[in-house]
């Protein structure tokens, strides 16, 4: 088999419920995670996963149907956290892959080995895919910048050095969690308008920002930057992250350093990492409308021009206290692509390390709230309400400026394609405490 | 012994040098690092500083000198960093001191056991003192915030935000370096005066900013905060830190959220955290001018207006290729003090999880730019250049602006009173290289 098959199409698993053609995780997929049975004290340990099942790479190697080269691999990625399997590269991504989708084909000898050891995906509970030394997050959707710098700074919306520079900046690491969970509104420093004192409360104004998450494999060197070319060499997989904003605590603390307390008591990412391999067959070619600038030779290179960018369809649902009373499905407030992002993966990781900043693997990339083009596409509440202005109809007379306590926001995404099987991120999902 | 006997001044150790009047380490200070022999492979391990010696806590550990509860708090301290100890809290530090103390004081009966396991200074090399999860960078000088602000928004110098919210961003954890090492100079997006698009260059207005680093002990659960009346039983001690900062990236990147690739090439801290323990001799009372808003109660207390500040005298030097090549001393950029600070460490920690964010044992937060009322006490050469148009004699005839390949940045700091033994923090240095 050569490396190129594992995206072929006609390819089938003997877990049936990953050759549905709506099903995240075909065998065209295998993203990876951190997973437990739910409720138990077992070791969180590295799952793939597969239909609606995971392998359980501790299980697996138990198992020794993984031989070779590939157990090297299979070793790495053997722990509590996929760092090491992250750092350990190309060669042992694509390795472990290919094994894998040798071991989950139809036509494996190795079915009745394995498939005693599957963990449904409905009795597991997942913990941080890696240990997140810097959380890094971009600002690369034009479209949002554009919208929320129309918001803060009416004259003004996109700065100069707006298509440039792909601007970011630190993130917090330690209040990163994975979806599932609950969010506490936050509390800080309110100014209301007309006031001349700010007073201590709970936010008012909590939002969403639907984002894209990069999670760094290889690292590089303090005062080595990473070229272009070979950025993506670097680059692990993608995730969903939610970048949960407080607008009104923003709006007063961020100049002139930025967001602070707005947006470090929060961020959920979904468990599962789709890896850059199963993405290839997605790539889409990149270019600078010709009115804008062209980007400077250290974010351009001929591969970022034919396939730098990602088409991922990226969709943001709300589903409220009443909805789940009411047994009626969260209603979907946007859909988007992350196609549209001004600046890609490659160009972030490129520009990030341009002054020798070090990367490490687990490190994470938010690429900023990706709004597309149309008001509809917005990835923020912010922006669907212009503001909180224009309040968001929902199902059975609800309206939504910003998000009430008991609300939960759910993300998901997939990419698809003529002549390719389906490949989806799962969600990325949390629900708002008082 | 009772514990605050620690600070008597009369206490003097059998390690002569810690006896001498300009000690940076005597025995009423005793701050923690984690080294080696230089040029070894030994291991990286904890150690406390006695007068131009190191108290080996690995090797300690093996004397069995420490016994009872103490040995408890010598456990947690051992390892290849401070993290275990620093969450073990106020009671397990107090104790160790005390301890230690009663070992190194002139009448111990344990100098024969421990004498040959001490480690000179001379011959050690540092690594950091913790795993940093996350650092944090305050701006809570408002004499460097006004200086600072009047050269990037002259209209506009110091924000309405500035005197009620403890303004911070989040830094980079990955580049931060312990003293002694070398800083490669950035390259980056530099707008030229006048120019219409950005080019790639190495930085030409590469500074340093002189800053307290506040290591975190004890963390709290993410959702809540921590009082301010607790704040500051959770942190650990304080150190040094250079915050290299390349000031032409940064005017170009800034907006809208705040400095990224201006500031995460590189963050310098001393080896040594001094612990809050030894500094309480030099606590300072803390009072916001009559004219200023008084702070919100989250950011109040009586403990906070007694003794908030901390008198801790901060000097920065710099030492030129040609300084070394003709054997001469640094020579001294600005001498500033501490107390000058608009918010106090406690501040920083109550603001920092008002709105639920986790700390860890091992933050790391920087205090921002420590600029003193008057323009000879500035923390940066952008002031004490005034945005480099007026530069800074040196002696034979050289000047600076901005910093030059070869120049070593040093800053070294103590606490002085009357009737107490002076306590200081080492140095923490650095040098360019192109």
């Amino acid at each position: 088999m050569t490396l190129n098959d594992t995206h072929d199409p006609a390819l089938t698993s003997w877990v049936d419920s990953a050759n549905r053609a709506d099903a995240d995780f075909p065998i065209q997929n295998l993203p990876f995670a951190v997973f437990r049975r739910r409720g138990t004290q077992e070791a969180f340990r590295v799952g793939v996963a597969i239909g609606d099942q995971i392998v359980d790479v501790h299980a697996l190697r138990t198992l020794r149907v993984i031989t070779g080269t590939a157990s090297d691999a299979l070793e790495a990625a053997h722990g509590s956290t996929l760092n090491r399997f992250m750092s350990a590269g190309a060669s042992a991504w694509t390795t472990l892959r290919a094994a894998l989708v040798g071991m989950l084909r139809g036509d494996s000898s190795h079915r009745a080995a394995v498939e005693p050891t599957l963990v449904p995906q409905a009795i597991a509970e997942y913990a941080l895919p890696a240990t997140i030394g810097d959380y890094t997050d971009f600002y690369a959707s034009v479209h949002h910048a554009t919208a929320v710098g129309r918001l803060f700074r009416p004259d003004n919306p996109l700065l100069p050095n707006y298509k440039w520079v792909p601007i970011a900046y630190h993130g917090r690491s330690s209040s990163i969690s994975v979806s599932g969970g609950s969010v506490r509104r936050p509390h800080g420093q309110l100014l209301a308008p007309g006031a001349d004192k700010p007073q201590l409360g709970p936010s008012r104004r909590l939002d969403y920002e639907f984002e894209v998450g990069t999670f760094i494999g290889v690292g590089n060197t303090l005062g080595s930057p990473i070229a272009i070319e070979s950025a993506e060499q670097h680059v692990f997989g993608l995730c969903l992250l939610n970048d949960w904003s407080a607008r009104d605590i923003q709006a007063w603390e961020y100049q002139p350093l930025g967001p602070f307390l707005a947006k470090n008591f929060a961020t959920t990412i979904s468990p599962w990492i789709v890896t850059m391999e199963a993405l290839a067959p997605f790539r889409t070619s990149w270019q600078r409308a010709a009115e804008d600038p062209q980007p400077l030779p250290y974010l351009d290179s001929p591969s970022l021009r034919s396939g730098g960018a990602i088409d991922m369809e990226l969709e943001a649902f709300l589903e409220t206290k009443r909805m789940r009373s009411d047994s009626r499905p969260p209603h979907r407030l946007s859909r988007s692509n992350f196609r549209h992002s001004y600046w890609t993966v490659g160009q972030m990781v490129a520009h990030h390390t341009i002054n020798g900043c070090n990367l490490s693997a687990g490190d994470l990339l938010g690429s900023g709230t990706q709004s597309g083009p149309q008001p509809e596409e917005a990835g923020s509440l912010l922006e669907l309400t212009s503001g909180g202005k224009l309040p968001v109809q929902l199902p059975a007379g609800e309206t939504r400026t910003f998000l009430e306590d008991g609300d939960s926001v759910i993300f998901r995404a997939w990419c698809e394609r003529a002549g390719q099987r389906r490949i989806g991120f799962g969600e990325a999902r949390a629900t708002i405490s008082g």
